[in-house]
Formats: C-alpha cells, structure tokens, sequence
C-alpha cells in the first residue's frame, strides 16, 4: 500500500478563494487509477482551507466567539473541495470513504495528542479507498487548531508502514536552495533522510512557507524506513510513475 | 441542552431522489435560532441516503464488491444533505460542525459497539452546534451497516443527559393506529414510555416502516428519564413552540 498526499497547491489555486483546479484532480486521479496500486490519499486544503484560517486566526487557537464562524466557514470549505477529489475518484471507479480528521484526530497545543485510524483499517479491508484532508480539528488546550496534511501522512504512515510515500506538489522536488528565487538551486535527486537540509541551515526552508515543516515531516517517515518521493504533480505521469516504481525526475528521500 | 432529530422524511422528498425541501430546512433552522437554545442536531439521510442504500442493499452488509460503489455514493449523496443542513444553520448565524457517524461509531451485526462523543464535548464547549446523520458506517462483522439517525440520539441522550428531546417527522405526533390507513386513528397526546405500543401488539408499527423502531428508541430514550416530545415538522412553530416549552399538538412520552 501506498500513501499518496496531493497538495494543496497543486490541486487548487492557491490565490484564489475556493478555486479547484479540477482537471489537475482528474488527471491525478486517472494516473492513481492506471497504477492499480492500493493507497491511502491525504490531500490539503489549498485555497479552501488557508485563506479563511488565516481570516479568522483559526491557528491562533480558539480567543474569541467571532472565530466560531472562520471554523464553520474552514470547515465546509474544505469539505467542499473534498467532495470534489471524491467526485472524481467516484467517476474513475475508485469507490472511497471520506474520513474528516476531525472526528478522529485531537491536538493538544498544535500538536498531535491523539489519533485514532481504525476506520482507515476498515476501509481498507473491505476495498475502500480512505481519503483524508487538512483541516481544523479540537485541541485541549487552545479549544482547536489546525491538522496539517503532512502530520497526517506523517501518522498514517506510522501506524500502516506503506511501501512508500509520495508527495506531489508543485515543484520538481526538493532543491538545495529556493528555486522560486534561486536560479542556481539544485534539485536534490536522491538524499538519505539525515542528509536534508534542516529548517535552522536552510534559507529555502525558512521562506517558502511549507517546505521547512514539510522537510522535517519527510524526516520523520523516512527515519521509520520508508522511502518518500517528492514530485511535481503539474507535470503529467510523474505521480503514475513514481506508483510503478520508474526513476521519475523528483526527490527520492531513501529511508532507513 | 436539548437533542433535536430531523426526520428524513421532513427535509427531504422521500419518493424523489437527492430532492432536499430547502425551505422547509430553512424554516426549522429558524425556529431552533429563534428559540435560543442549545442543541446538538442530528438528521435523517432520507432519499438522498436510502434510495441508494436499499439499492446496492447496504443493510444486508458486505457482500460483494459491487456494493462499494453503493457504500461511495450513499455515503457522498448524505453528505450533500448535510452540507445544505449546515449551509442553512450558517445563514441563520448558527455555526456548527458535521460530526459523521462514520468516524465515531462502530456497529457489530447491526447493533452499535461502540460510540466516541468526543467531538460533541468539544463542539459544545467551544460554543459550535454538533450536527450528525444516519449514515453508512462500518461494522465489525458485516464490513459495513446502516446507523440510523435515531440510535445516535439514542446514544446521544444516553450520555448527554438532555433537558428534552425532540423528534420532528411528518406527522402530527405518535397514534394508536396508523394514521395513513386508519380515519379513527387517534393521536396519543401524552403518554408513559411504558404505556407506549409495542411493534409486536400494534399494526401500525408493523407497516409503517420507521415508526416501530422509533417507538422503541423512544421508550429508551424515556427509560432515561428524558421527556421525548414528537412533532409535526410541517406545522409551522411547533418545533418552536416545543423547544421553549409550550404545549404544542404532539405526542409528549414523559421519561421516569
């Protein structure tokens, strides 16, 4: 089994509020479907989820009553764009059970408190496809918070020991440098895990956001011994082949 | 706090599928705001969630693999409900989270194992209204069953302890007989849970599908202590009249 996360970025626009970008989703679907393999798909909340969270300071924890209308509005925002991911897996006969980590997952002070997957197990062992997603889910502390994707895939990944991981997003991989501002990044084609650029080196991993909590994620599975490739997902067939087991362009992060 | 369950047959157009009655949904939403009373709702799947179920057979478990693609779109067309029962709830300033049972409950041969209401403590301490649906769920020994809207408020009663519960259908209230076939038919205005019909003595339990099975649920319910009043669902205010305490038509089954 294979778990598979789609990010954010790839399959919405991220500057544009509630905007799927449906014919990426239905091409990565059809590229998971051609495979044949059976996976787990974590995807994110792109421009359904982060734009109201940010609005509403839904991080921040829960401070006052005002926010309670940013978690409705997260909330089912994103649940929209979950619907349309189901939808297209409906119509590429991947029959799938959308699991909201809200109702299984609590935080304590943003971080992970617990989890509990045994409706993954069930999906899985009468042949459905669990689809889970980045959202805003209950914390002990701050009243809620946000459960990223990647902390999911991270835990999934723990608990179900896949094959491998792989996480399409919108660039060719992991670089040495920002490649958004660097012409002469490098990409990093194959690195073991003790090997990545941590988020305190890294000028990359401290301004693009994502990728320095991506990056140690990605350290956290491969130290459990499992490969995780990194791939664009804007680049048809990276994602298919990277399923197969063929040497896509990417970032191949060898665990161990 | 008080537990309200909307019937499927109240919100949706049971004989037309996936056709929610939107203005009705509304109208009920306002009377809950207008009575401004906490709650914890759940509602049924009516035909966006049975038409499909008795198609690919749900209730009968896991059979064969044909049903997953039954299980995906039973389980998305319930959620659309839902997403136009929150919909509502937000417009009406009501802001809440959906809670499905998927993740929360197991059942084993059809009879529920086990029921995590985390999320509703959560929900409710925070100040976001829960809102749960029959659903698909899993089951430890047939893959998959029906969790009905009823046992989870049931379940819900069981361990929340509700100033009242309301169960809001399509008729006026509980009769003696069943009121679709029989002129004579009378209401039961008020009545001790231990006085209720039981499915095996009355005809009308037996043919109406829903109500002998609602009866019961009631009479636990009521074991509890809990008063249940049943009420029209479209008669307009009696869902408001019932929340503030107002004697309305209907049946009351006094818990004790």
């Amino acid at each position: 089994m294979i778990i598979i996360k789609l990010g954010g970025s790839v399959i919405t626009d991220k500057k544009r509020e509630n905007r799927a970008r449906k014919k990426v989703i239905d091409r990565l679907v059809q590229e998971i479907k051609r495979s044949k393999k059976k996976i787990i798909l974590v995807h994110g909340a792109g421009s359904f989820g982060h734009i109201h969270a940010k609005e509403y300071k839904l991080d921040r924890g829960f401070k006052s009553s005002d926010q309670l209308k940013g978690f409705h509005i997260t909330h089912s925002s994103v649940r929209i764009l979950n619907q349309i991911v189901m939808n297209s897996l409906y119509n590429h006969g991947m029959f799938s059970v959308s699991l909201p980590p809200i109702s299984f997952v609590e935080m304590s002070n943003r971080k992970l408190k617990y989890i509990d997957l045994r409706c993954f197990e069930e999906s899985i062992s009468i042949g459905l496809t669990p689809v889970t997603f980045g959202d805003v889910v209950f914390d002990d502390k701050l009243g809620f918070s946000i459960c990223s994707g990647d902390v999911l895939v991270l835990n999934l990944s723990r608990y179900f020991k896949p094959e491998k991981v792989i996480l399409v997003i919108d660039e060719d991989g992991i670089f040495d440098k920002d490649p958004k501002r660097c012409k002469d990044a490098k990409l990093l084609r194959e690195i073991k895990y003790d090997d990545l650029p941590t988020a305190e080196k890294s000028l990359y991993t401290d301004v693009t956001g994502g990728m320095g909590g991506k990056i140690e994620v990605i350290r956290e599975i491969a130290k459990e011994d499992i490969d995780v490739l990194v791939v664009n997902g804007n680049k048809r067939d990276r994602l298919f082949g990277s399923l197969i087991g063929k040497r896509e362009k990417g970032t191949h992060v060898i665990g161990g």
